[in-house]
């Protein structure tokens, strides 16, 4: 990957409909291929198998194996996002909007497990496409700490660290109660509760 | 890898001083070799040569490539968990402990770079290593929220949501303000600092 890079750096957008489909149709075959194979086993024919798309359709929207799997990391990373944003309302405080994002990312992460790998698989494979995904998220919660505080509900000092870390707890949140979820843990909104009580208190005890 | 594992479960013990050195040795020389070429690239003759030790001394050591990276990742982790633990003091806090223990992270992971590389790439070479890291790590933290607690400085209601919460906000800033460190960031002593106040008192405004 590399030299190629501009060319190829996303599918060839599809101007029609039909088009549209059947780009979707590719992109979530890829995600249970590279989910279930990993990057270097997978193959382009057993992914248009999976899509029920020719081989030779495959090419008008994909210049490679490496295209469609950037093109598939820079979905998902729109999908995580979009996720979180649907479950936000504007009558949300900056807290609740934290909790709201971070059920909603346990419930997409339970559903789509193959996400994990997926993502944790770009560091090797395009390490771009890795880094752009968490730099991209961590920005969206850096502005979110930013109008929470504009509106005075939470500390005007934070910043990017506080990005950073409130993404690693969700991502290991995530990784823990979704992905390696076993019998008996916590429901999901009540993971997200937790982690919300620690973000609007900490964890010192009251008496101290 | 599989049928073999409890027979490689770690390297062959070496019972003498000049063992033990060797042993070091091929761990070391595997990091870099692992690090920067990946577990596929790697060679076992590559290894050896960067470390001075005839190839088949190495298979008095272990059994295969695959071996030897189960070794390292079980190394790491312990290497990760002996620095945070060397950086604590009896008098601390349990805060303070919590702040020491990613100070002293923070200083591994940015002179081990590599450190990231070789425990994601377990995930696909050795998933039970990879989880059993997490775990681990996860478990070392909940006993000391638990201690805190206990000593009536932390909340008596933390657990094991928590303690990977914890976990995954250090990861990140370890990814982040080591791995991926840039001109002018703050020092690693300042994120240190400025997660352990989200710690002590979240992120909610003091007004409101």
């Amino acid at each position: 990957m590399g030299e190629q890079r501009a060319a190829e750096d996303a599918a060839k957008t599809p101007r029609t409909e039909r088009g549209r489909k059947t780009l979707r149709k590719l992109l979530d075959a890829s995600a249970t291929e590279f989910g279930e194979r990993g990057f270097h086993e997978a193959s382009v024919s057993s992914i248009t198998r999976r899509a029920g798309v020719a081989l030779g359709t495959f090419y008008t929207y994909f210049d490679s194996k490496d295209a469609l799997f950037r093109a598939l990391v820079k979905d998902m990373s729109g999908n995580v996002m979009a996720s979180a944003r649907a479950a936000m309302r504007d009558d949300m405080s900056a807290l609740e909007i934290e909790q709201a994002a971070l059920t909603a990312f346990l419930a997409f992460a339970g559903e789509h497990k193959e996400v994990y790998r997926i993502i944790d698989e770009a560091e090797f494979v395009d390490p771009e496409s890795y880094r752009g995904h968490y730099q991209t998220i961590a920005a969206r919660i850096r502005s979110r700490l930013e109008a929470g505080a504009a509106a005075g509900e939470l500390r005007e000092d934070l910043g990017e660290i506080e990005a950073w870390a409130i993404m690693g707890m969700n991502v290991f949140a995530g990784l823990r109660y979704a992905v390696w979820r076993e019998a008996g843990d916590a429901a999901p909104e009540a993971v997200a509760r937790t982690i919300n009580r620690l973000l609007a208190e900490g964890i010192g005890s009251k008496e101290a």
